[in-house]
């Protein structure tokens, strides 16, 4: 593309113009595409349909699943995930169709009940949390949701500024928890070093009842490399610090969002504790889906099998992402973004104070975004210049439109900016 | 059965002797039978086996159910228990598959965020909740972990102790609600009448925020006859009290207690302010049992004649247990019972001080009943004297001997109370 600041005023005036007929031309169109959110298509979906045919409910060790009881999860599942996550099955406990409703559970015991007899955070006059950004909407609102003060904390190549996490953690006894996405983290894709890991379970934490909630979301989401992320549990083990985790995994995008099975492992105080709540909560979660979901994938060496499928399907997605952006903006500094991995997103950086005008633009043609600001804590991003962008769910003609045109409102933005 | 006050001490010591002959006769045995919980049993639950048959995943509004949304429920469920119930579907949210988890979720909400802006609970010095007895043991569980103070009132032929329900609610700003399964009610079988529902309705209250918890868990679970519940909202309706009504209910004991779907019904208010919550809480329950469920049950024709299979199984065994304590203690004050006509138990009392006796009893003789004490809050039964029979889940013969064996310990134990 031009480089822009090389180019005179009249010169970015008219190519102003140029841009102008495109936007109208779309604006014809009345386009209706959505990159707005981190949902498989259709594609990947079908790939889980043999699922539905499941009707067993007789578990491996012979019990019941169609009546009450096992609280904290049928073996096979337990098993299953154990196996899968490298986690010991009797650290795991097997929840609904939700990781979001397990974790906002979990922060609901804390803050009504604390951990084991501490002080219930509801009963604390503040209660601060550290959120990597940007990071994942839905994670902050339940923090806002819960009145918590959120204090950024950068994403960095190899995870997070561990720094300031260490120094934050150490001296302030009001910060009672971190929570990240690990692997091909939400939007960044970033994904945690050995030493970040190792970091965040050695550091001191003033709050004796510091929790690291650790929703490894994409654990096997890998689209273009297969990375290992170092076992938490086998770093806080080193340093005797188990019970700050709180793990969280789901199927929900393996087979079904909208029918999948959670988990939350934690140490067996965490699992102790957990349960004692979890037994006045309910009876147990839907076993019969549990045995359905660990029947269809059968063993990690399938599952894994069957995530080339949904990175197969993927690869092309991203492929027109990554390709349209490198097309437009390769060495222009008016657009940054990092190549994900795996996940679900590509995140791109605009000049300050031009993503919500983007995201606007956008929308005014047809393409809904995430909306600007979502991936920081209560939706304001200082800088206003970082989007999520969410390739998994439009098809690929779809995706080159949608990206044409993100390309398009962000040159048009960046002019008017220069300009003004 | 013997008349215990018109015999001697010696007949007495005498006839204890035979009754130890056949106590002794059955610790030989050494039975393993359970009449503990409101399981059902293999029949009930292989009803519903076809509905695992059913693998279809588009809505009939063409929603792909798969996927992520709809937090609120699928089209086709709301319109299936708004029928059913008589509820508007636009007051009904569908949830997991736990009417207990959304009952706990319910209260948690109120604890942690109030209602519509008013006080949350834990910033209160005291709440109090009103519980009906003897009732439901996971209730009053429920109640204790939240620290609230449990008042009971009496269980009435016609549903509750109003004079003193009313006198209460009025009077005291503390008590926040009443938990009540209005029909067919846990354990004793009791049915609200429409008096009884028009009082909670329009009763005053002194704490704004009161509510009742309306866990209509047995709503069309007959056994010996059909009764017509007065419907709470359409009473509340008429005194402007809607707001007051959290209403429950649930597939459980329809189709799988370990893989059913239940639901949350309120006022307009109530919805919008449990979905302003649970949007932060989930982004949605497992729709494709949903689907699954309203497409094995039909419409509410189908359901009813579906309850009616159920109830043709249930039958025998409530006629068991209820003609085995006619024979043993017809007109004998030694023993009291009231005959349900529908729902899942039998509940007894003996004379005061022989409940624990008696149960532990029976659980030497390898026959395990719910603890006693369990039907009041903090398993604190005041007379020590109420015992709930779950007959559902044994077979026929288990049932049969389960019962001999508890009507000996009865006897046993009454007559070691009377010589003492």
């Amino acid at each position: 593309m031009k480089d822009f600041s090389i180019l005179s005023k009249d010169e970015l005036l008219k190519y102003r113009e140029e841009l102008q007929k495109q936007y109208d031309t779309y604006l014809i169109e009345k386009l209706d595409l959505n990159m707005s959110r981190g949902k498989p298509c259709k594609e990947q979906l079908d790939l889980s349909n043999n699922m539905l045919n499941i009707n067993d409910y007789i578990s491996s060790d012979n019990i019941d699943l169609r009546n009450y009881g096992i609280l904290d999860g049928i073996k096979e599942a337990k098993e299953f995930f154990a196996s899968l996550l490298d986690i010991d099955k009797n650290n795991i406990i097997i929840g609904g169709n939700s990781t979001l409703n397990m974790i906002y559970d979990a922060i609901s015991r804390l803050y009504m009940f604390g951990y084991m007899g501490s002080t219930p955070w509801c009963r604390l006059e503040k209660v601060k949390f550290l959120c990597p950004v940007p990071g994942y909407d839905r994670h902050f609102d339940i923090l806002e949701k819960f009145g918590f003060e959120m204090i950024n904390i950068p994403i960095t190549k190899d995870g997070i500024n561990m720094d300031m996490v260490e120094d934050l953690c150490k001296n302030d006894e009001n910060i009672k928890g971190i929570i990240c996405v690990p692997l091909y983290s939400n939007p960044t894709g970033t994904c945690y070093s050995k030493e970040t890991v190792d970091r965040l379970a050695k550091m001191q934490t003033k709050a004796k009842d510091f929790k690291i909630f650790w929703d490894n979301a994409y654990a096997i989401h890998y689209i273009y490399e297969k990375i290992e992320l170092y076992n938490i549990f086998e770093a806080c083990k080193k340093y005797n610090t188990e019970d700050r985790i709180m793990y969280f995994f789901s199927t929900s995008k393996i087979n079904f969002p909208g029918g999948g099975v959670s988990l939350l492992a934690g140490s067996d105080n965490t699992i102790k504790d957990t349960l004692s709540h979890l037994s006045i909560q309910t009876i147990g979660y839907d076993k019969i889906n549990q045995l359905r979901t660990v029947k269809f994938l059968k063993d990690k060496e399938n599952t894994l099998k069957f995530m080339d499928k949904h990175a197969n399907i993927l690869r092309p997605k991203f492929d027109i992402v990554l390709n349209t952006l490198e097309e437009n903006f390769n060495n222009n500094p008016i657009l940054k973004w990092q190549k994900p991995k795996g996940g679900y997103f590509v995140s791109v950086d605009t000049l300050e104070g031009l993503a919500k005008k983007v995201v606007a633009m956008c929308k005014e043609l047809g393409v809904v975004l995430t909306d600007a600001g979502s991936t920081y804590p209560k939706k304001q991003d200082p800088k206003d210049s970082n989007i999520r962008l969410a390739p998994s769910f439009p098809n690929i003609e779809e995706l080159k439109k949608a990206m044409d045109i993100f390309c398009l409102c962000v040159k048009i933005a960046t002019i008017d900016k220069m300009l003004a």
